[in-house]
């Protein structure tokens, strides 16, 4: 009876150790400033929107995943994106491939590098609660999971604002 | 009666069209040559492995995706791949966003343009079958689902062969 409670016991203490730690960036953070957004377990594994480079001050490479409402919304061409919708954009710092030019013989690849502090991005559409800045709420996170401070998320909608047309989106879904 | 047996047939039709027209590519379609690898149902589905720009006469931005065991692998870091691994790179031509740019006032984003004749291809882990070339067979296709002729899939391997220390694959993970 004691070796079956300790096989329970240790059961129950590996499920809640494999639960604590997340694959990737998943941990009960602090939530970003004026939106009171949190990253979204799991985000790593959703489905691809698109990618992007951005030159600049930027200087990145980026990759865009929805969530399935988010997904789906894109995939079905519909505009505004409903209740639900979030949108993750994670970016990293621009680098040459080295090891792959090396085989091709020429500087030709350009890959991700370090994570900048712009890593994680989410826009979280809830047309009551954000209702103030279109619909969306916005976040950044760096890659420790510590988000961006109060300023910064100031900025979000005055950018996405031009672009109302799309929704305040900026991505478009790529085939 | 009748009634019911019309319904249960409707379903069965609606079910048969809804089946009969993929999301995404995932037509039915001819396999490639050398390799005979067909596209793979519900890719473009797949969790994100990374991202990378690729000069010169490519001239494309892409994603590379993998399948549930490719994933796996990755993040646990494992090489050699197992059997079952399929990695899939789609690529758009890389072309500037005037959409975005005109909202940041300056040449800035780089985004998908039209897909290239090499839009799609993937890599498939079978230690036996694929034994003379890594451990992978190779397949290309366009957007439209036709695959590469057999020139070009003898080009694949000799590419990826000076990478043999990391399991004949380019892409790392992207965290």
């Amino acid at each position: 009876m004691k070796r079956i409670t300790f096989v329970l016991v240790a059961v129950a203490v590996a499920g809640f150790v494999a639960l604590s730690i997340p694959a990737s960036g998943d941990a009960d953070n602090e939530a970003a400033p004026v939106f009171g957004i949190k990253i979204f377990p799991g985000y790593r594994d959703w489905k691809l929107i698109s990618v992007a480079h951005e030159e600049g001050n930027l200087n990145d490479i980026r990759a865009i995943l929805g969530n399935d409402i988010a997904i789906k919304a894109y995939r079905e061409g519909k505009l505004p994106f409903p209740d639900g919708a979030v949108i993750a954009r994670i970016a990293w710092s621009y680098v040459p491939s080295e090891e792959n030019d090396k085989v091709f013989g020429r500087r030709q690849s350009f890959v991700p590098g370090p994570a900048p502090d712009w890593y994680l991005q989410f826009m979280v559409k809830d047309s009551k609660k954000y209702a103030a800045t279109g619909g969306w709420g916005y976040a950044q996170f760096d890659i420790d999971g510590k988000p961006a401070d109060e300023a910064k998320h100031k900025t979000c909608y005055p950018c996405h604002e031009p672009i109302k047309a799309r929704d305040f989106v900026f991505t478009r879904y790529a085939p």
